[in-house]
Order: C-alpha cells, then structure tokens, then sequence
C-alpha cells in the first residue's frame, strides 16, 4: 500500500513522528504537501481535507493519513492505525495499549514542550509572549522535563522482555517517537537537557541506537528530514534554556 | 469483570470522561480513591501505582484503570480499552479509529481549555499567573473555542448513519465526552461559551440527550458525581470570561 501522509512542509513538527515509523519501515509513501502540486500535492491538497465538506472522517489538523479510501488523523492514532501493518508494535492487544499509552504521554510531553514558547496561545508571536514564556520555561525546566524524562528511563530499565526498547523485545513506535524527543530536547535546551539526560544512561543509547538504524541513517543523510527550526516544536531561544 | 478506577477524589477531572462511559454501560467498578483505605483504597493505594518499582505498566499520571491484572493509563487509551468491552464503540476497525480519533481531538480541547487558568504551568497557582490566564483566556475565546466546537458540530451533521452522535448509529464514548466538555464550558464560561453554543444546536441536543439517559439521569442524581470546583479542569473564574 502506498500512504500519503499530509502534515506542514516546513517543519518536522508532529508529521516527524510518523514520517520515522515509514521510514524506519521502508514504507512506501508521499509526504503530500511537498509533493508539487501539477502532481496532485501541495498545501491545496492538504487544505481540501481540512475544509472539505465530502470528507466522511475530517481531521481537525495536519497530520493525518490517506491510506487507501481510508483518512486517519490525530498523530497517536496514525502511529496506533501503522503499528500494526508496519511492524512496529506488538501483537498482543495489551502490549499494542501499553505501546499508545506510551505514545499518548510522549504527546503531553510535546504539549508541554511547545508551550514553553507558547504560553499564551500559538495566534500569538513568540515575541508577544516573551516574559510568559520565560516564566512557563523556568517551570518546565526545574519540574516538568525531568519528571518526564525520569519517568520514560524507569520504562525502559524495567522491560519485563528486556528488550532494547520501552516494550516487549524490539523497538516500537513509541521508541523512535521517544528518540525524536530526546533529539528535540537536545536542540531546544543543550544546557538543560545536558544535566539531566546525564541521568538518563539509557534514553541517551536509545536515541543513539534508534538514529544508527540504517533506514534512519539513510534517511538522515537524505536531505528529505526538515532540519529543527524556529517554526516547529522545539525551538532554539537561548533565553528559555536557564 | 469488576473495574477499578483510580483518580483524584475531589475533582471531576479526566476521570470524570471514564467515570461517565462506565455509568452509561452499567458497569460494576469502584472509584478506589474515594473508597475507605481500610477497605483497600484512599490516596495511598492510588500513589503505590505511581510510584511503585513493581508495576509492570506503570501510568505516568492519573486517571487509570484496573481490569482484572491488567493497569490502562491515559484517559483515551483507558476509553479505546472499554470501548469494544462497554460497547460503547463501534465494532470495525475503521470506526473504533473514527471514535478514537474524535476522543484524541476532545484531549487536545481539553488542555486548552485547562491551560486558560493555567498558561505558565500547574505547580503556579492561578492567583500567580492571572495576568497570564486572562491573555490565554482571551485567545481560547476569541478564536479556540469556536474553531473546536465548530468542527464538533460538522461533525455531528455530517455522521453517515445519521445516527444522534458523532460515529455510526449509536452513542459512543466520545459523545459522552463531548457532552461533558459542553457542560464544562457552561460552567465555566456561561457568558462567552452562551453566544458560541447559540450556533451549535446539535451539540446542545448532544448534552442533553446525553445527560437525559436512564443511567446518566441516575448517575447525576446520585450524590455520587463531583460538581464542578474550582480545582478542576473547568474552573469559573468570572474575570476570564469575556
């Protein structure tokens, strides 16, 4: 099957999630609004779904999925939807709801990590909420982050199947996910993230580990990965990482 | 099976979207928490799962569920989990997705709705962070909340089976959640969410409907519902609501 993944092209963003679990499956798909749009792509085709009153199933925002007829939104539940059909997750139903609730609490983390530039609302520019924003950053950095990121260590050492990753005896999803957002920490707050993932021996090797993938390396080297920027979720502003 | 729900005593909360799908299904389940410590519940035996080495699947926060040997964290997972069981979900693959998408779009308005009194992070009290909550508060009002409720409600109108909620022919989970959130808005924002809802007629039937069904019109009856504080997710605050 051939996925058209529709998500902003200018920034990793929540799309990113995904595209590491096609690729790492050398899936086969179309990153839809960086296709041109004489060959059916772009942001038209992306806003057409958005807008479009003959959709059966509307997503409420980028990312979402086509997959045959099939339009999946919500970024947990296209990783839920692929699990399955890539092999990225277990086949056990237990062990496919511990591998999204997983998932589900790397997406509050995300929340939490966008908001340190965006307290107040994403209508308004960082440059509107600066004193707002230095203020939740503080809170995120002292309590939020370290809880987290103490929390998915704890996960990973105690695998019952002690495999390289949060669950059963290969890596999920939810590890590339969780390998995404150790990057993006790393990005956003090099002072920060640095004490506190010298706590965490083995979310550092799972990032390693996940990002020597070969698919992943290929795909690193590609130039097809939007490098981190200003505009995503994780945000470089020296003056949040106290 | 005899459930067991863990969640804060004295809100209604995120426990509160699990609290209703089990009442609505007649479920038999304890809401641990508030069950006397002598008898095995109380704070402590909430605070053994978050904090115990020994659990398999440990949740990151509450609300979480115990079925049988089994622990469900995260409110949408715990909902995916008893949807199928409960039958308060739809039996394929694509609608069970349908609905849980749906269910991933209502957290995602739920935050925002939190973050309204809380900007700057939940370890600050309100009073800290006033100025903050009345700029975020205008933002959700001014374009959130509609943008959100507006989606709701196509998608309401535009159910294939033309059923009285959001997915096939049926009530599903996420429109006991949905009817929850509009309660929630009410009472929280009875001003601002008043000229919102005066455009979403079928949401408004959603929260009666919803609320008028035997065991739900029991379930309010009962003492046993939290009302609404303000230590919740919907807090009213009058200075908020513009």
């Amino acid at each position: 099957m051939r996925y058209e993944l529709y998500y902003w092209p200018g920034i990793q963003g929540r799309g990113e999630f995904v595209r590491l679990a096609l690729e790492e499956a050398g899936a086969d798909y179309a990153d839809m609004a960086r296709v041109p749009e004489k060959e059916g792509g772009g942001m038209l085709a992306m806003s057409r779904f958005l807008e479009g009153q003959d959709i059966e199933c509307p997503p409420f925002a980028p990312p979402f999925l086509k997959a045959g007829r099939r339009v999946i939104g919500q970024t947990a539940n296209i990783l839920l939807f692929l699990g399955g059909r890539l092999d990225l997750a277990p086949r056990s139903e237990a062990g496919k709801l511990w591998t999204h609730q997983l998932q589900l609490t790397i997406a509050d983390f995300i929340v939490e990590i966008h908001d340190t530039h965006h307290p107040l609302g994403s209508s308004l520019y960082y440059e509107q909420q600066l004193a707002a924003a230095k203020r939740r950053s503080r809170e995120f950095l002292a309590l939020r982050m370290q809880k987290f990121l103490g929390y998915f260590e704890r996960v990973l050492r105690h695998n019952t199947a002690a495999g390289p990753g949060m669950v059963g005896t290969k890596y999920t999803y939810a590890d590339l996910s969780m390998a995404q957002v150790i990057a993006g920490l790393r990005y956003a707050f090099p002072k920060a993230s640095h004490a506190v993932l010298a706590e965490c021996p083995r979310l550092c090797s799972l990032q390693d580990e996940v990002f020597a993938r070969p698919r992943l390396k290929r795909y690193l080297a590609s130039g097809r990965r939007v490098a981190f920027n200003n505009d995503g979720i994780f945000r470089r502003y020296s003056e949040l990482d106290m």
